[in-house]
Order: structure tokens, then sequence, then C-alpha cells
């Protein structure tokens, strides 16, 4: 079975093709500029040559026409007849409170999908744009099903999800913290307890999805019950060009002196805080990196807050979950930035944890192993996230049981 | 030496004379409504009755007028003349990044009071009323001291009071964590390292200010490293009316969807948050208790997220100290509520907390003591904090060494 795995944005799209019984990626690429000027479409050739087309794409179903040709392409192509994509996988940012699992898309799904808009506006309207141009140019009867990013997050307890603000907010318009990542967080979990040869209820995780956005979770017997993010993927710790969670008098403060509207403040807390807010030099952690090895000083206080904060995160999750098993680093820089950990690791020390240092050094470009040493109370793990897998696997679970 | 502690606001004014040779209060009282109709001054008389008296106050001088009449009333007098008033100790809210200790006050010093109203629009200019009004009523000669609630915290270091957010703000409004309660959290910290017959600096203390206003802080070797409240009182977790720090997309849906100005949303999030805001039911915590025991489940919530914030905030400064050797609970809601302290200490007894839960449930309305077991890892300790206190000291130290 090869199911395709679907991101739609609101002007892009990624993609991959993904066959199911070897769980190998057979084609991948990425639409840009979808109804604007210069949209193209770029993928990789089963070489590895980098193939980048200029076409047309005034909208999401020319842009799905475009990644047809290119599973279809004659040299570059990964599959000869479009009958052999099976079902489509949709990544969808916000599921509300109304999806805890992925489900197969009826409409009664897009029309909540659609209900929810308000609270994902620049998402959920281009899941949907995409949804309907795959019903177009695949046709109705490849089955398609979507896989939420806040669905893992739905088992967290009301004193976990609620705001301390007037409670007519969340009847009214659903405000409460949704937790997002959800597919990162499920997939690094479950391989965690698996690497601990435990069964998943047995175990208290908490995963750092640590990327250009960012989140924490606490994950007690294979259950969320914390995640830093919010109502949005605005809440939380400190990201790439996010301030995460503020007092809201920092908010009104600035507004106030540079008279700037809800929608600007809203891009400057999105856009240009965080990591590039704070360095001054980049949203890009590399960047920040070799700005602080050159004594860039707003670079390694960029640096030194985002460590302390996600530390200070893991230390009130190991409280929320009373205690806990194995620590989890994942995402861009969890994955490729070892100074990060080390100084992650020496802040939780106290709590028993123990790095190995070396080992945590080369942990990275596709390195992934066990971080602490065999003495360390909690065991802490590098492992790559996959979270087009996660939709490839769900995606032929729920179409199998068609 | 009889020194008169103010706490000046806006429109009201609190007052102790302490005499600093027994540290006992002589005399305390407040006045309210000042500069609005219905003005009144109340008092404790010296064998204990409430005297309540209506008198114009157009003016905080007006104001000081009423405390002094009080103060020299044959009847119900602390003193015979008002030359026994050797100092006078006001508490401010903000001193910004200038005052790192309690100062004479000078005109220099007003003016950079003066300065930092932007930063506590409500507080500083009300507070240099105070002090002006002072001084036509009491004399030139009467030495006046400023103790700062956020001169305890500038010990911190930068990455624990930097926001992520653009940079130029902090260089332009000075935009950062300044931390409030501060003379609380000094006077319970010194007095937990009295307690625990250690030099302070060798301890690592996390100290809970719990009231209608609450904050916790992190302190290491006598020095503040990191508190929950913000650029102002707002920041950190839930209070009695105040959301705490929150994803600022909650602030911006709300203030688009309901249409309310910056000003109006500051106020939802500080007057109408909070206990009060989840629970429907009252900001003060005695009435959500007595709600909750009633099985009003919104109350019981306001209480599960209050105590799961605090227990977090805890964890978080466990890591931020590396270990720590004490937890202080204090302020109204840490001195008289036992199920608070008993939850709390039962999320974080996965740091080694045991806590004596029969001396917990008597340890209220004045009973202090140590709230965990000879086992503990962790000494847990109420203490009852003491501001105006520390304010006369401060005062008595300045004043005495002109």
């Amino acid at each position: 079975m090869k199911v395709l795995v679907i991101n739609a944005g609101s002007s892009s799209l990624k993609y991959q093709l993904i066959d199911m019984d070897s769980e190998k990626v057979l084609a991948k690429g990425n639409c840009e500029r979808i109804g604007q000027e210069g949209a193209f479409i770029g993928f990789k050739a089963p070489d590895g040559t980098k193939i980048e087309r200029k076409t047309e794409m005034v909208n999401h179903t020319q842009a799905f026409e475009a990644v047809k040709d290119a599973l279809l392409d004659p040299q570059y192509g990964a599959i000869k007849d479009l009958s052999e994509v099976s079902a489509i996988g949709h990544r969808v940012v916000q599921g509300g409170s109304y999806f805890n699992k992925s489900v197969l898309v009826t409409d009664d799904v897009i029309k909540k999908i659609e209900e929810l808009a308000p609270l994902a506006p620049l998402h959920n309207p281009a899941h949907i744009q995409g949804i309907n141009a795959c019903t177009k140019v695949f046709g109705k009867d490849v089955p398609q099903v979507v896989v939420f990013d806040t669905a893992f997050h739905q088992t967290m307890p009301e004193k976990a999800y609620m705001f301390a603000i007037p409670y007519k907010y969340y009847e009214k318009y659903g405000i409460r913290r949704y937790g997002f990542h959800g597919t990162s967080h499920r997939y690094v979990s479950q391989k965690m307890a698996e690497l601990m040869g435990k069964n998943i209820e047995d175990t208290k995780i908490i995963t750092c999805h640590i990327g250009n956005g960012s989140s924490i979770t606490a994950i007690k017997g294979g259950k969320v019950i914390d995640t830093s993010m919010g109502l949005t993927p605005l809440g939380g710790f400190m990201m790439g060009t996010r301030s995460g969670s503020l007092d809201p008098s920092v908010i009104t403060f600035i507004a106030e002196k540079e008279n700037v509207s809800a929608e600007e403040m809203l891009k400057i807390l999105n856009k240009e805080s965080g990591l590039l807010g704070v360095s001054g030099v980049s949203s890009d952690d590399r960047d920040v990196c070799a700005a602080e090895q050159q004594g860039n000083h707003r670079a390694h206080l960029a640096h030194e807050m985002l460590y302390y904060q996600i530390a200070k995160t893991i230390g009130s999750y190991y409280v929320a979950l009373g205690g806990c098993d194995a620590i989890v680093f994942t995402a861009g820089i969890g994955e490729n930035q070892p100074q990060l950990r080390e100084t992650v690791c020496d802040y939780i020390s106290c709590l028993g944890v123990e790095m190995d240092k070396e080992f945590n050094k080369k942990a990275k470009c596709g390195v992934t192993g066990t971080l602490s040493t065999p003495n360390s109370k909690i065991r802490v793990e590098l492992i790559a996230t996959n979270e087009e897998l996660v939709i490839a696997r769900d995606t032929k679970e729920i179409v199998e049981a068609l």
C-alpha cells in the first residue's frame, strides 16, 4: 500500500509518498507560492537530484496537478499510474475538542474542521483547500484521512488545559490549551517506551520537540497530562521567532506605546520574537550558534534563555508527572544541537540525570541514541521524529479497517 | 525610635506606627476613598476597638492630616507629640533597574520614581503623592525612606529577567521581568535561614507568597535568581482576580471577538480572572473554599488549577536552583489554607518533600511552624510575612546611619 502524506498551508504544500510495506519514502517534495507569482514545485528524484519546476498554481487544485505530474514523471516519477496511491493522509493543525484521534474524511469532518477555523485561521482553511483539491485531482474513490496536531493532547485534565480567565470565554469560544506537535510527541513517546522495553502504560515520559516551533509534553502511561503550547502554537516557552507565553501587560504596554493593532502585535510576537528577537541575528539556530561562537552577547543570551526555559519546563513537568522515567529530545534543534542538550541536562542533574557528554557531542546529523549514562536515574534519549510516518500509519490503519 | 510605615495607593493609604525597640505595632489604620465622596479613616484603638471616622480627604495631604489626628487622638492616640515620629518608611511598588535596595528620599529619588511611572501607572504616582503629603504634614525634618517591591529581585540574571521579544523594547522602555512582593520574599527567606541555623549564603530557598496577589521566588545564597511575576504584578501563575501569564493569542483573540480595548482587556485580566474568573464565585479564597465544599465544580476546578500551577512553579525553580533546602509558604492564603499546602506538597513529594499533614491542618490563623516531617529532604515552613516590619527596619537602619 502506498500512502500520500500531505501538509497543506495557505500558500505552500509538502508531500511524501510512503510505501507502507517497507515504510520507505518513495517521493517527497513541496509546492511554494501557491496563488502567487513565481509558484514552483521542488522534489527529489530517485537518485537524489533536486528538481525545481516553475508551474502556474493559481490554487491548491493546480498545485496537486503539479504533485501528480511529479509523481508520474516518466524520468523522475515514483509511480506509473495514479491508482497506485491507495490513500491520502492530511496533517490538520487544529482539531479542537472534537477529535482525539485521526479520522476518515467525511462531509461532517470537513464541516467540523471549518468550524474550528477561528482557532487556526491560517491553517484550517488551507487544510480544507488541500482536501478538496485532492478529491478533484485523485478522485472520490481514494480515501482520505486527517491527522490532527491537537488530538494526542486531548487527554489533558481540565486543570492543565483551562486558562485562569473568565470561564465564559471557554464556553463561548472554546478558549483553552489545545497543544500542538501531537503527532511528533506521540511518535517519540511510543518509540521511547519500546526502547525501554516497557509497556507504555507504566511510563512517565517528557518529550521535548525543539525546532523552529517548540513544545514540551508530559506523558503519563501514554496519555498527555500537560503540554506547553496553548490556544495556538504561540504559547509556552520561546522558539525561533515566537515569544512564548507572557505577562499580558507586556503586550498591552507595547501595543499602547507603539500604537500597534492586535494583528500587528501577533505578528511581532509570532515572527519577530524568540531567538530572532533576542539575538537580533537570526531565527535559525545555526546562525545563532555561529554568532555566539564569535562572541555576540545577545546570541549567547538568546541561547541561555532558551536552555533555561526548557530546563524549567522539564522541572515543572517532573512535578506534574510525579517523577519521570525518560526524557526525549527531538526535532530540528533537539536532534542537532548538542550544546542545548548538555546545558539542559546540567540543569536537571538535580533530578538525577547524568549525561554521556561524549556521545551527546556526536549525536547529530542523523546520529541518535541514549544520551544518558547507565547510572542516570532518568534515561535521556535522542529520537528522530517522523510525523509523516505517523500520518501514513494512521491513514493505513483507518483505510484498512474500512 | 518610632517609625511610621506608609503604603499609599491612588485613593487609599495604610499606615502602621512601629516602636523599633520592641518592634511592636503601636498604631495601625487606613484611609479609604481619598479624593472621592465618603472618604473615611479606620484605625484600631489601643484596646482593640475599631474606630471609623468620616473625614473630608480631597487629597493625600488631607489624608495624612487625618492620620496625624488619629495618632495624636487624646483618647485613642498612640503618641502625645508628633516629634515622637522619628522617621517615615514608604512602600514603593516599582523601583525599576535603579534601585536594588531601600534608600533615603531625596529630590533625585523622587525624580526616578516619577520616571518609572509608565511601568507602574497606578502605583508610583500615588507613592509620590504620599511622600509629598508626608513632607507637608510631618515637616521636612522627619527623614523619609522608600522600600521597593522590586529591589530584592534585582539580583536576577539576564536569562531570568529578559522576555523573548524584540530586544529594542527592553532598550526603549525597560520591558523586562521586575518581580514584586520583594519585601515579603526577603523577610521570609531570611527568617527561614535563621530557623535552619544556616548562613543564608549556603541556602537554596523557594518562597511562596500566596495571597490575593501571589508570586513565587527562587533564592540562592540569599539572592533572587528567579521570580514568577513579570513586568507588572499580572505575570506568573493565577491569583485571586489575575490570570497570570498567558499565550498572547488568548488576549488578541478575546480583544478581537469581544471588541475590547487594551485597557479593558487589562481590566478583565487583572480584575475578573484568576480564582474569581474560573470559579465564578469570588476572588476571596474563603468563599471559593466554601463553594467547593458544597460541591461547586468550578470552585473545585479553580483550586485544582491554582494548586497545580504553584506545584509546577516550584518544580521549575527546583531545577533553576539545582535543588532546594527549604520551601516557605506565606501571605493570606499561604498562611491560612491547609488544603492548598497539602495538595502542593503531595505534588512535590517526588522531590523528596514529606509533609506532617496533622500539623499542617492546624497551621492557620497565626499558628506557624515546620510543615514537613524530620525525614523530609526539603524543609517546608509556614512563616507569617511582615512587610511593614521590613520597611520599618530598613528605615531605621538608613536613618540611624545618617
